[in-house]
């Protein structure tokens, strides 16, 4: 039995993982503040997921754990997160020392296409990207099974590729990133645009009821029939089927998968993606890479860093 | 001793590479019309460099050839080439059969690379991404000490990202590929375009001189202070060096290498371009890419054939 815990902003959560690569139990708690709070608050987390199961935690085969920021995987340590404020924090050896296992630790995006690829979406194929659809656009490479993260540790930021050199503004300081188009964020910029000139569209009245505007509120109008609705999610797909299409034609991954937030809006959003990255794609013979959604939602997290 | 051929539309190039990875003796012949032709004479080419090192074609370890087009590297055929107006060429076979020693093919720009890293530019890194930059914008991926072509074969094809969508036509039908922008092609371009705005510039004599635009001409007035050459090549490298970024940012090779055409401007391409890529780049630690001016020219491609 291996434990697989996935660090966010908000919750740590954690699960007991079989050799099926199945949760057999799982749990959360808040995200305390500062890196000390965290290994304890994960670690008694473990301890009585184990205590659940009736398994001492010195018997867990390993401890793997998935955090934000620049992972260093070899030395075990957060190099830094904005996110949790770390500044090189060695996380796995203190998840080591609280639970007498060895702890091993990876990027969370990089660990969620690691537990979707061996048991998820990715499940039949050879190699697979998978791309969030979240506040950002986050995303991890794997190649012969194992996490493609480049010599430094580093690689694989799919959201941080200029796609509109010149555009807009994006948090890492470039502009035209995949991530400022691509992301619900971005999604969420196009639908307001198109509300400020649209203020009596089917999707203006969307937003007015639901109190708010989110990523959903284009395709909820675009699913009724309104044209404002559907003109935004025609330019939304139509970005994100270029950054997918530059994935494709730099790695043929056997499979492309996408999850977080945007990916909700299921087959609606990738029958309509396949056609317009089809149409993109640098020609090759038959073998094409298969677009997916992602199909574990959450526990990618918890699986993968579990068979980190 | 193994033999390495480069095909090009142009001329069939071969070598007698050792185990040091010095090609020993080399020769070139005219590129004949049609696959039984250029087998027939790239048999010939290869028996006559056995004769001048006295050693016979049977006691080669092997012998690789690196094609234009989509290649089926397992089956050992070119899918298609355009270039050579191949289709389905079974090409290996073709030299296993002519040389009595086992043939093997790649993608002429993937064993380019294969050949920089392992003798070149790439020697002292564990990842390399070479980036030719000539009438398109080439490139091959080495990983691991190999060729990374995804799992079709056909990855790595860097020039065809878009990195401004909707912008300039791309030979593969997109809009925006780097390829239209840092290639060449795109460089002549952004200096004819220039040319026309400024008939009166040092670059505009520049081009009268020597009777014609070339990617050259734009380096040569900016070199001699010529604000209009200046311009265009600042507009030039800013687009190579987006697309160099996010290269980076997907992959974090241990070295960047640039060859082709537009790489022998040499110190003054690649100083200029270390700090705009820098700018670009998603925050890493202290390991950062390399990048570097390829060293081999057209012997990375017979090397490279030769290691396959």
């Amino acid at each position: 039995m291996r434990i697989g815990i996935d660090l966010g902003g908000t919750n740590i959560a954690a699960g007991l993982v079989d050799d099926s690569l199945s949760i057999t139990v799982r749990g959360s708690v808040p995200t305390p503040q500062g890196a000390d709070a965290i290994a304890r608050d994960a670690a008694a987390l473990v301890r009585s997921l184990c205590e659940q199961e009736g398994i001492r935690p010195e018997d867990l085969t390993s401890a793997g754990i998935g955090s934000p920021g620049a992972i260093d995987t070899s030395a075990g340590t957060v190099i830094y997160s904005n996110n949790l404020a770390f500044d090189n924090v060695p996380l796995a050896g203190m998840l080591s020392e609280a639970l007498g296992v060895t702890g091993r630790i990876g990027n969370d995006a990089n660990v969620a296409a690691l537990g979707e690829f061996h048991a998820g979406a990715g499940k039949a194929f050879s190699s697979m990207i998978l791309v969030t659809l979240g506040t950002g656009v986050g995303g991890g490479i794997i190649l012969g099974g194992a996490i493609y993260d480049g010599f430094n540790g580093m690689g694989g930021e799919v959201g941080h590729m200029v796609i509109q050199k010149g555009g807009v503004p994006c948090t890492c300081g470039r502009k035209g990133c995949w991530e400022a188009y691509a992301s619900a964020t971005g999604l969420i910029r196009l639908t307001k645009a198109a509300l400020e000139k649209n203020p009596n569209s089917r999707m203006a009245a969307i937003a007015e009821e639901r109190g708010k505007v989110s990523g959903r509120t284009a395709f909820l109008a675009a699913r009724q029939g309104d044209e404002t609705g559907e003109a935004v999610v025609t330019e939304y797909l139509s970005y994100l089927a270029s950054g997918a299409a530059n994935l494709i034609n730099l790695f043929q991954p056997e499979v492309l998968c996408f999850g977080g937030g945007v990916s909700h809006e299921g087959p609606y959003l990738i029958d309509r993606l396949k056609p317009l990255v089809g149409a993109e794609l640098y020609p090759v013979g038959e073998k094409k890479t298969a677009l997916r959604l992602a199909e574990l939602g959450n526990d990618a997290g918890i699986i993968g860093a579990a068979m980190l």
